[in-house]
């Protein structure tokens, strides 16, 4: 009897909703390309952000008391319009491939919205959607061995506390224990961390995918957050993303920010994230099987890591972070290879090429790659890890 | 040049802050308890949700155009005070040790403040904060051996699709690679997915501690959503959490809800989940070493797959979801333990003992246990977990 009434105190209380938006590897259906349908990272039930069959996404916010609520598209907002019902739209142009952040401004106030998934970008969370690639099916999960992803934690005597890593440990690692394997280390952009390189990278999957075609050699990627302080080190200050001022409502004033080097976390990435992961995985622990790669502030991070460890790191890659000179390379017989991309969208799309050439003249064998059609957004990195990680550990 | 260009470009427009809040292995520093600190959810830099000394909780939010902003707090709002400079303001009571949900009510619209990291429950994100225990240590990260949290993707025949798990492999398991591992399977709450169980419930660093105090024999934790529907079936209706009426604001009726079974997710365990992890992993794949439990709905789940199945499981765990009866169980000889338990604050916490005490009189090995001061949450699982693991796999 009270078994029977605690059950339906549960069943009226606590079943909710169930939900198939799943932070690390989200369905991502190709069939759906060219049909209106749901973003991935929608919560069960939420339709919107709806993506329609022309690349437009069509958002869907209710706030009957705002007086302006905007959808903020990759840090540019939009206007949205309000029905009868209290319910804002908002249709968009259509959408490069690929993921892409967004959040809502809801009389100036950035919040997000509930009933998407939430993805930090920015340095804060953000919402997301996913536009259909038609040739994306190299990130979408297939029937092929699968590695794993391993989530750890470590202490690191640098700041004196423990941290967070996510680890690819590729398929046959747990099985061929004899073997031994390359290390990639992968860093995310700036207001990022450990997560993005998975949950909207798709690391694993890219890799698995490769490696089933026979096109990558089987290696470990580990990823970390470059944010790294020392015991009673000076925080950097926060920033909050540029709002845009709406009528009638003035734009608070944003918080002060500050540069900052990355001098603490590459003491913790060779005094303890390399020593731990060379002591707890099969590793092969000698620079030519040592990989560094970075996206926008993570290609910094692995300019100011590798180019000052050469004796370390033989495999440089710097995905929308900027290139690298012939100068800059003190020893050029230590370096195997440098890859250098940007997504068309980008600025730098123009000279990674001509960069690549000069380094390649100089001596290093280098590549250039450009994501056709892409911003300083997820597919071009997507893209640029496919493109990189062939290269990897070959010589 | 180009490069210095692109550099400055970088530097000026893609170093954002850097963030701490990670979710998964989020640092709990009981070192903080009797300070006021921010809550370690926060993204850094953010203050607010700053928990108190006597843990109270200060929630600060940005929003100078609204009308009425509440916290809701575990999906109790309260109203929060504008001040001269736009920004609400609000202390609440004392709160229990542990993990809570919230979000912010900005003029009727549910949303969440992007500088506090995101964590699913009520089927859909909600912020979260975190009260300091004295008595917490069992789920602070520690200096003894860790284990592994996987991310995995396997293919379900049932529901023609991919299905996203979380599984714990204990220390050792690894480099003992003659050794099999018993295993729990872990089920989440209403609204909740396969994250929850570490996010939250800590799952990894509780065991990792258990084990290294030699408390617990090893055992690998299986999380998986229960959400699953078969091609064609009728999905549930979506519900939203009840809003409070707010001065001057009608408060938008919610969305029709759906009660539903575990018909499917049953299937999908016996006929495609168990069966890969059994041909996946190093385990022990008899019914003696094979357990089951879930909290609230996942008590429910549990009940529904264990109590068919009990030539398949031995061991049975019910957090915060109701009891077990001895007529519930058919084959008394199978059943090597049941568990039972609730918060200190629910009203299942009345009956537990007793439920207990019938089965045992029924010749069933029976455990209850009753959370000290916590509710329905997460504190009342971690507890119930610690309590539990030590009694599994021990005959």
């Amino acid at each position: 009897m009270v078994k029977h009434f605690l059950f339906i105190l549960l069943i009226t209380f606590f079943i909710s909703q169930i939900s198939f938006a799943q932070t690390g590897q989200t369905l991502i259906n190709y069939s759906v390309a060219d049909t209106a349908h749901p973003s991935p990272y929608n919560f069960y039930g939420a339709k919107y952000p709806q993506i329609e069959a022309d690349s437009r996404v069509t958002f869907r916010f209710e706030a009957p008391y705002a007086k302006i609520v905007q959808v903020s598209i990759a840090n540019v907002p939009f206007d949205m319009v309000k029905g009868d019902d209290g319910v804002w739209t908002y249709t968009s142009e259509p959408q490069d491939a690929g993921y892409h952040n967004y959040w809502m401004l809801v009389d100036s106030a950035i919040v997000l919205d509930p009933a998407t998934d939430a993805f930090i970008g920015y340095g804060h969370n953000c919402n997301g959607f996913e536009i259909p690639d038609p040739d994306g099916g190299f990130y979408e999960i297939k029937d092929v061995p699968h590695g794993n992803v391993l989530i750890r934690n470590y202490f690191s005597k640098t700041t004196n506390s423990w941290r967070h890593i996510y680890i690819y440990t590729p398929p046959g690692y747990d099985t061929n224990i004899s073997t031994r394997y390359p290390v990639l280390y992968l860093q995310h952009g700036g207001g990022e961390d450990q997560r993005v390189w998975i949950e909207m990278g798709r690391t694993n999957v890219i890799l698995d995918n490769l490696i089933a075609e026979g096109k990558v050699k089987p290696f470990i990627v580990v990823m970390e957050t470059s944010a790294a302080l020392k015991p009673g080190e000076i925080p950097p200050m926060r920033r909050l993303p540029r709002r845009a001022p709406q009528s009638g409502q003035t734009a608070p004033s944003p918080l002060p920010r500050m540069f900052f080097t990355f001098d603490t976390y590459k003491e913790v990435m060779i005094n303890d994230l390399i020593p731990f992961i060379d002591s707890n995985f099969r590793t092969l622990s000698d620079a030519q099987n040592r990989a560094m790669s970075g996206l926008s502030m993570g290609g910094m991070v692995t300019r100011a890591v590798t180019l000052t460890n050469l004796d370390m790191f033989s495999y440089i890659g710097i995905f929308s972070g900027g290139t690298i000179a012939p100068d800059d390379i003190k020893d050029k017989s230590k370096v195997k290879l440098v890859f250098m991309s940007y997504g068309s969208r980008e600025r730098g799309a123009s000279g990674v090429k001509e960069a690549a050439d000069v380094l390649q003249q100089a001596g290093i064998k280098s590549f250039s790659y450009v994501s056709p059609n892409t911003a300083h957004e997820w597919q071009s990195w997507r893209r640029s890890l496919k493109e990189f990680a062939p290269l990897l550990f070959n010589d």
